[in-house]
Formats: C-alpha cells, sequence, structure tokens
C-alpha cells in the first residue's frame, strides 16, 4: 500500500515517473542497458540531458538571456559559489527569513565579501517575510523564495535594479515566475522535480561574465559550467534522468500555472481547514503563508506527537515539524495530490473529533 | 537482449544489483515509498548510508583511523578540495601519469600552492608509470592509481613518508590496497561500484585536523562532512543506496582479494589474446599494464572503426578507445564477467581471421 508522504525533502515523487523510471530501469528503451549504465558523453544520454534542459527552460519561459546549469552539491554549495562566482567590490544583500537564508549569509561571510543583511524577521521567529529595500547599486540581492521550516513564501518577489538571485529550492517548478530582475534562480531538485544530488541553476549570461573573470577553480566556476553545457564532468546521470521526466510530466500536465493552480487548490483545502478546525492553528502571517511547506500547531500541545503517531498509522509520513520549530508540517509539493490533501483534512477533523 | 557494455564510465553494472533497485524502486521493502522518496534524516535511510560507510571500510579492512566520507562533485571537485584542505608550507607533490593528475595539477596550480611535478611520463605520452621519489616533507604525494585513457596502473604504490593521496577512480573496489602510508584515497564511484554523482573519500584524521584549521566554506571542508557524517546537507541518496548494493554484492562475492582474483582472470585473457593475434598490439609497458582499462590498437588502423562497428552489432558496447589517444579500449570492470570477456576474445579472433 503506497503511503502519503509530506516529507519536506526529499520528497515524493509523481507515481507514474517513478513507475516509469522502474519500468526501464534495467533496459532503456529496449536498448540492452539502463540509463545510468551508459556515457555521459553518448547520444542516448545527451538527449536526455540537453531535453531537460530545454524543457526546465521552456517551462518557465526563458529565453537565450539564460544559461541552464546542472550542478552537484546542492543548495548548500551554490551558498558559497553565488559569492565566489558573483561578489565585485560592492556589497552582497541578503533578507533574511530563516536558517537557508542564514546559511547563504554565513558562507558568504567566510569569503570574507561584504555581506549586508538588509531585512530580516529573525526576532518575530521568521514568522513573516519582512520588507525589503535592496540598494540599486549592490553585487546582487539575495532572498530565499520559500522557506521550507517556517512555511512563509514570497507571493512576489521584491523590485531592485541590483541582480535577484533566488534560492527557489523548495518552491522551484511549482508556479511561474517573474524573471524580468532575477539574474540567478536555483534550488536543489528533490523537492518539487526529482531526487536529491541534483542542483538546477539558471543563471542569466551577464553573470557569466563575472564568473569568467574569477579566479576559481575549475568546478567552483559557473563560466566553466556553462561553456562545457554542464558536461565538464561526469554529472549524476540518473538524478538528470530523473528530472527530465518530472520535466515532462510538468509540460503534459499544462506546465507551472496548470501546476500553480493545482498547488494553490491544496494549500487553500489545508489552510480552510486549520483555520476552521478549532483545534489546529498556525501562527504565520496570513499573506506570507506558503503553498509548500503548511507548518501549523495543536492547540493543546501535548497532542502533536499522538497526531503525527495517528497519521502514520493511517499510511500518511513526514508530517513532524522541523525540530527548530517544532509542531507540524506537511509539505504538499507537486507530486502530492488534491485527493492526498482531503484525505489529510478529513484525519485532522476526525482527530480534533476524538480529542477536542 | 542484455548487451555487454565496455564503457569507461558511466559504465556496467552488476545485472543482480540492477534488478534488486528496479523491483524495489516503487516500493522500497515493502513499506509504501521509494528508497528516493524519504527523508535522509530518516531511520530507514540512515540504515543505508551508515551501512555503505561500513561496509565500505570493511571491503578495505580499515579501522577507526579514516573516515569514509560521501561527497558530490566527483573526482573533478577533489582535484580542488585536496589542495584547499591538506596543504600547508611545503611542496604538493604530484606524479604526473595522465590527463586526470594534469587536471589535479591544474586545480592545484589555480589555487596557488606550491606545486612541484616530480614524475611524469607526458613526453612518451604516458604508455607507462615513470619511477617516483617523492620528498620525505612534502605537505602531501599525489598520484592516480590507475589511468583510465591509457590503460596503465601503479601495481605498488610508491613508498614515500609523505602523505599519500591516491585517486582510485578508475580502480576503485577491484581490489586490496596497502593502506599503510596513504592518507586520502577516493573516487568518483560510477566505474566499479555504482552510478555517478557519488565520490567516496577515505580520509585518515590527522588530514582531518589540517582540513580543521582551514577557512573554507562549509561544502568544501572536509572535517565539516566527517562532523556530520556527510548528512551535512542532503546528500545523492539514491547514489548513496545504490553504492551500499554493489558493497553488499562485493561482500557476498567474498571481498577484493576474491574481486581481484576475477579482475586479473579478465585481463589476462585479454591480454593474452591481444598478444597472441598478431593483428591487435597494445604499446604501453608490459609491467604497467591496467587490469581495469585495456587499451590496444589493430595493425591496419583503417580497421579500428569497422572492429568497433561489428563489436556494435554483435552487442558489445563502448570500445572506441579515448579521443586523446584513439585506438580500441576496453574497460572491464568489476561488474564485466569472464565470460563476457571471452566473448570479446572470441569476436577478436573471428574479426582478425575475417580481415587479416
Amino acid at each position: 500500500m503506497r503511503k502519503i508522504n509530506f516529507s519536506a525533502g526529499p520528497s515524493t515523487l509523481v507515481l507514474e515517473v517513478l513507475k516509469k523510471a522502474q519500468d526501464e530501469l534495467v533496459d532503456y528503451q529496449g536498448r540492452g542497458y539502463s540509463i545510468m549504465e551508459i556515457s555521459h558523453r553518448s547520444k542516448i544520454f545527451e538527449e536526455v540531458h540537453f531535453g531537460a534542459m530545454s524543457r526546465a527552460k521552456q517551462l518557465y519561459g526563458l529565453n537565450d538571456d539564460y544559461e541552464v546549469l546542472f550542478l552537484q552539491g546542492g543548495a548548500s554549495l551554490q551558498f558559497a559559489m553565488i559569492p565566489m562566482n558573483l561578489a565585485m567590490n560592492g556589497t552582497c544583500e541578503y533578507a533574511n527569513t530563516g536558517v537557508w537564508t542564514q546559511k547563504a549569509i554565513k558562507e558568504a561571510k567566510i569569503l570574507g565579501v561584504k555581506v549586508k543583511v538588509v531585512a530580516s524577521s529573525e526576532e518575530e521567529n521568521f514568522n513573516h517575510i519582512p520588507e525589503v529595500n535592496f540598494s540599486d547599486n549592490a553585487d546582487y540581492a539575495y532572498i530565499c523564495s520559500n522557506n521550507t521550516i517556517y512555511g512563509t513564501q514570497y507571493k512576489e518577489y521584491p523590485k531592485t535594479k541590483a541582480p535577484l538571485i533566488v534560492d527557489a529550492s523548495s518552491d522551484f517548478f511549482s508556479k511561474k515566475v517573474d524573471f524580468s530582475n532575477i539574474a540567478l534562480f536555483y534550488g536543489g531538485v528533490q523537492k518539487n522535480a526529482g531526487i536529491s544530488g541534483l542542483a538546477c541553476v539558471f543563471i542569466r549570461k551577464d553573470m557569466l561574465e563575472r564568473s569568467e573573470k574569477k579566479n576559481l577553480t575549475s568546478m567552483l566556476k559557473y563560466s566553466i559550467h556553462a561553456q562545457n553545457h554542464s558536461l565538464f564532468n561526469t554529472p549524476p546521470t540518473f538524478a538528470i534522468y530523473m528530472f527530465n521526466l518530472q520535466m515532462q510530466w510538468l509540460l503534459e500536465l499544462g506546465g507551472l500555472d496548470k501546476m500553480n493552480q493545482i498547488n494553490t487548490q491544496k494549500a487553500k483545502l489545508l489552510y480552510d481547514c486549520i483555520d476552521n478546525s478549532g483545534g489546529f492553528y498556525s501562527t504565520h502571517a496570513k499573506s506570507d503563508k506558503s503553498l509548500m511547506n503548511v507548518s501549523f500547531n495543536i492547540k493543546d500541545t501535548n497532542l502533536e506527537a499522538l497526531f503525527v503517531k495517528e497519521a502514520e498509522e493511517e499510511g500518511m509520513l513526514g508530517l513532524k515539524g522541523h525540530r527548530i520549530l517544532g509542531g507540524i508540517r506537511a509539505s504538499i509539493y507537486n507530486a502530492i495530490t488534491p485527493e492526498q490533501v482531503q484525505i489529510l483534512c478529513e484525519f485532522m477533523r476526525e482527530f480534533q473529533k476524538k480529542y477536542a
């Protein structure tokens, strides 16, 4: 019996994507080998690789002003690569909205670049997205679009004349985005768009010029990866294959607007259930509530562990809140269906009846 | 019909490992989810992760003097991480035996450490392993144990008082190794021990002390990965799962001595076939011939493309030599069976009869 998996990442995959991968795992397209077994320089793999790149761009409606890079090391390595490649002589400005921006700030500071935190909701335990004004002449302006742990999300990105950098790890490929001032848009793909071990970076070409001038080792230099179409060294071929399947699934679904419509519907179901329950509540700012990670609490805190336990018995996993925040968290990424959210809502109503 | 895949990497996997992965891809151990879908912090994944680490150490007979790290970025990122973490105020010495040591040297130079190339076979187009004497007081002594492109391999590692660093990417887990002067032993696992997207690093603990003192961003610092048991950030969970399956298969086979016995048998079959053929030959030093990558040529060079084509028609892939060297190359890693090498030898004999 397949579980309903609300894990924050790595997280549930689209069942038909998973089944397709299983079907052809030993024998890819009847060729007599697995996609995992062939050279990254082979035509067969290149079809997957370049197909995935072009589908990713298509989904966001991007033209050739942007390159797509497939990198290893997750978002965590990007926290360092961004200042390494893009810091100039000005300030690197950050809006601090949670653990992931804190980590990005920390790595930039280790590198000795001029870090400036221009907005923060840290004192309110990151329960909202703070207002942010970046300097026009900053080297870059950095945000995290969705805060996995706290369940907050930018509904619109800050307007800025500085190049905007967005860590979109936990709402990657979940909705269309206005790229008009985005210079770099990136994320690990293991939440909404594949499995762990692959980061996807959209980078505007003027940023590659900055990178080009830097004295960096090859694997840490965006321009080298761009010049080599992310085949500078052996890429994580299976992770790219899985990402490609997910891109195909999104396109067949109708693209990111359609995906966003479904994601909005799912989030509404769950937030309505919380708001109408009497027993469940969420503390963060209404306008900033994430469509991806729904964090909430039970008025009687003692019931939280029981909630997680009983949900597991009903086949629902991953509902325990992050250790930093506690409480309950349901991650309802792309692969979670509205029907699965309904099942959670019904369980919540039953739970409340039983213990209220 | 399954092909016989002599690719240099990513390369063929053990069929029973591949089938096991397929069987449980959608439903891991009857749990209702895929191993790809669960948190890297979950008990179920931790069993895989720590199981893989302890099996890897068991296979090489290593005690707690060494830590195992699971990293992303392949050997290519290690070319930079090694000097970043381990260079002190002395020289970083390299034996240059091919493209992979050239790349390692290049990255160290970018970092501005004191690089000294103490031996090289570059002038003879890397057709042998040169004699090498490292300085006792070097910061480290660096070799590549097997040269994938040229088909040369160290039969014994150089003795040195300096910490020895071995890039073992293309003979990783193919045989036992004397670790008595090894400080760091590493490789991408996509040739002998799994799929691409995972590098495995064995590091002696005194090297972690060097790393600890360095001012490096977190993902580039060995000591951070060691302290976090390679769970500092989301690791490539599926690649680790595949690596673990491969470790289990090696242990069930009887370990690395048994694996080496089979690998030696396979290489003997193929080298004997070349040497006794009259039409095929290999130019590199007999004593340095690789048990992993068998490079050879056909006396009538015009026949080489035909050889590759006809072999493909017979279901044998990946025999075209690397573009740098040309000719033919058969990579006969762990997952290639003696029977498959026999089939190649028979094809070679038939080919020669037909075209001699």
